[in-house]
């Protein structure tokens, strides 16, 4: 049952090797390339054709994915030295470059490929979310940009790669999608940080993880990514589910893209210098839920105050959940902001966001009153429910000043919905005085 | 040649064994408490008297001087338990709070002398800053409040103390005093953790550490607090000058009471954050130059890089000063800011900042004009120079991120920078949307 399209897949890592193996599956004829040797064993192992280098990998094929870890890596591939695919790509070629890169990289990807003479190339833009599994599974999301013929080359080999609802066509040029999966990803960064934050101040406050955990879950303060890696806070940060190193340079390309388009992002800035502070200490290569050390030191203190002071076991628990919740509202603030001034369709953000990586419960309460303000439709002054919210924060700011326990976000999320009191929220990201 | 004043002296520890000693050596006669023993046999080798409790020192004296580490070693001397010295102080005594305590603090203080019936003490609030040698020479800095009836009784043992132009009479009620101690510490805690944040960047960007230090002093980047800490950054943190503890409690106090009287202060609670987390990592009782470790991991990594794409030594020296500039810029205009919330006489905090652990060549350069926005009497919008330190600090955040060198400090003035962008920076401090 092999399918029309033959296919060449480079990168063949956690993520790669998922999507290309189900491409196998569907019954896809798939070339493999990966600069690791013992990944390409693996492939052949599962069925798949393997190249030695890039030029070989592309050569003949009418649909090439490439899923590199970053944009030097890309670049790599298909533009540098002797065996780079570029001018090996079939004539009318469609090119999927599924890498998350910035949005300015990608761009200069199309233009690369038009000073090669490669005009006849069809580029898609195609970021992706999900994790390991969804891509084994084939049911990833997927954010697609490209011209419309480019899309239509490659919209059945996208939906076979991801689930139904959960291919997003994004409307505009090259670099939609990735400005697309960047705004996702200051929601992913910033909740993976808050996680950790939040387990660090949990420990602190004398609370049971596991109990803190399951209270978090149960309530508006639960995320995906909270529930995704906390678990491996109590198995010694193992296995390793995702690198630092990724999100790392993920909260990296949002900085510097924010910087490149003059968009304020004062909580990405504020979780980069978290997850480059846990690089420094050497946490680099674990999982990225290993972040909650910089808020314990190296290993949990379990030196936790349980003075009748900080209250109650509930009390206790209900700071953990204000501090969350605050910073939920910020990245979402942050996340939608972004995405308004990079001019992607709001409603479309949004959607994408609450069905995948990152979703939080307060995404899901606060994001659709944040559209309706960035897009005008709402020119209500005050919300009762972020007041509340803010002020919950800020009780739990100070708690924490009392017992050190470092909130990073906690204390940025609270001075900016401080900032927007009794006001409009979404007004923090986009104002000069 | 025993001066009239009899003077009991309590909290021996290194601020105040100089200044009782400083008094002993003027001829006063000083009674000596503190809770640790050996300091007081100490002190009595130096040719003082030393009392077994706060009770017995403070009989019969005309003037107490309390310098004990925060405001609940003040509690515990003054109104807590048997030997607590309230009961015990002389007919209109003069009582001098010389700690470093919150001005919620020291106006309780003032309650709980009248609740128990001490209307006829002269309270005098009057923190105290300048190290070690300047206590002992008696050419502190000191910022005294109180009646006009306090001040005159106190006048003569505050000059003993200060050097001529560094006794500041503060205008305002009890509180006064201390809330202009902590402005200056905004300047002195944002210091130090600049001081240790660009000597990190140093060293990841391959810069040698002692090259940096004498490029750094002779620029604008200059402050009291780097010339004063990084020495011990080569000399592994030793000796202990300031234990890292002193300014968490102090840059505790300044968030609390920003949150009290609704004031925003972004750098300081980022700052706050940084403390803390040194502070989780264990560095607690040592120097706080030992913050560095929390930007260079537990030892400095001496991996910084080289390649040509961070420039010639000259051009990485220019982002380490463009960071400080940067920095000090913000920590002036949340400081005064601040003393302008708090109703403090501008003039006045900006000349006690520039004499005392708070300057900086940045708080010279722009404090005059910060100080004239604030009062109203310049409206002017732009500011040339503060465009051109906000465009090499974000210049330097992004070599920053490009060689994974955490700049919390960095990275929250650049926002705040941006955020002002062509317009009045004070504005930052004052607004809400």
């Amino acid at each position: 049952m092999a399918k029309s399209d033959s296919i060449a897949f480079i990168g063949l890592g956690a993520m790669g090797f998922g999507m290309a193996t189900n491409l196998l599956k569907r019954g896809y004829d798939v070339t493999g390339f990966d600069a690791w040797g013992p990944t390409l064993e693996r492939f052949r192992a599962a069925g798949g054709k393997t190249a030695a280098t890039p030029a070989e990998a592309v050569r003949g094929k009418s649909i090439i994915i490439s899923c590199v870890a970053n944009s030097q890596q890309t670049q790599s591939v298909f533009f540098t030295g002797n065996s780079r695919a570029c001018p090996e790509l079939s004539s009318n070629a469609t090119v999927l470059v599924a890498s998350t890169v910035s949005s300015a990289y990608v761009q200069e990807f199309s233009r690369q490929l038009i000073a090669e003479g490669r005009e006849d190339v069809f580029l898609v833009d195609c970021p992706i979310s999900g994790g390991v599994q969804r891509a084994a599974e084939g049911t990833l999301s997927i954010m697609a940009a490209g011209s419309d013929a480019a899309i239509g080359k490659a919209q059945n080999i996208l939906s076979e790669m991801s689930a139904e609802k959960s291919l997003y066509i994004v409307k505009g040029e090259i670099g939609a999608g990735s400005n697309m999966k960047m705004v996702h990803q200051v929601l992913a960064a910033i909740h993976v940080l808050a996680a950790c934050e939040a387990m660090g101040f949990a420990d602190h406050l004398g609370l049971d993880l596991s109990q803190t955990r399951e209270a978090v879950l149960k309530s508006d303060a639960q995320s995906f990514m909270f529930d995704h890696r906390t678990p491996r806070i109590f198995t010694n940060f193992q296995p390793v589910a995702s690198a630092l190193t990724i999100m790392l340079k993920d909260i990296g390309i949002i900085t510097s893209e924010a910087r490149r388009c003059n968009f304020l992002a004062p909580m990405s800035s504020i979780a980069e210098q978290a997850y480059v502070t846990a690089f420094r200490q050497g946490y680099g290569r674990d999982d990225d839920s290993g972040l909650i050390r910089i808020y314990t030191g190296d290993v949990s203190t379990k030196d936790g105050n349980n003075s009748s002071e900080l209250g109650s076991i509930e009390e206790r628990l209900a700071l953990v959940i204000a501090l969350l919740k605050g910073v939920h509202v910020c990245a979402a603030g942050e996340a939608l902001a972004f995405a308004a001034h990079l001019g992607l369709d709001l409603n479309q953000v949004l959607d994408l966001c609450l069905n995948a990586a990152g979703a939080s419960r307060m995404l899901e309460q606060v994001g659709p009153e944040i559209v309706k303000k960035l897009t005008g439709s709402d020119v209500s002054k005050n919300s009762t429910q972020l007041d509340i919210i803010a002020k919950e924060l800020q009780h739990a700011v100070e708690k924490a000043s009392f017992v050190k326990a470092p909130l990073w976000l906690g204390a940025q999320a609270s001075n900016l919905l401080q900032q927007s009191k009794g006001g409009d929220i979404t007004k923090v990201w986009g104002q000069t005085v």
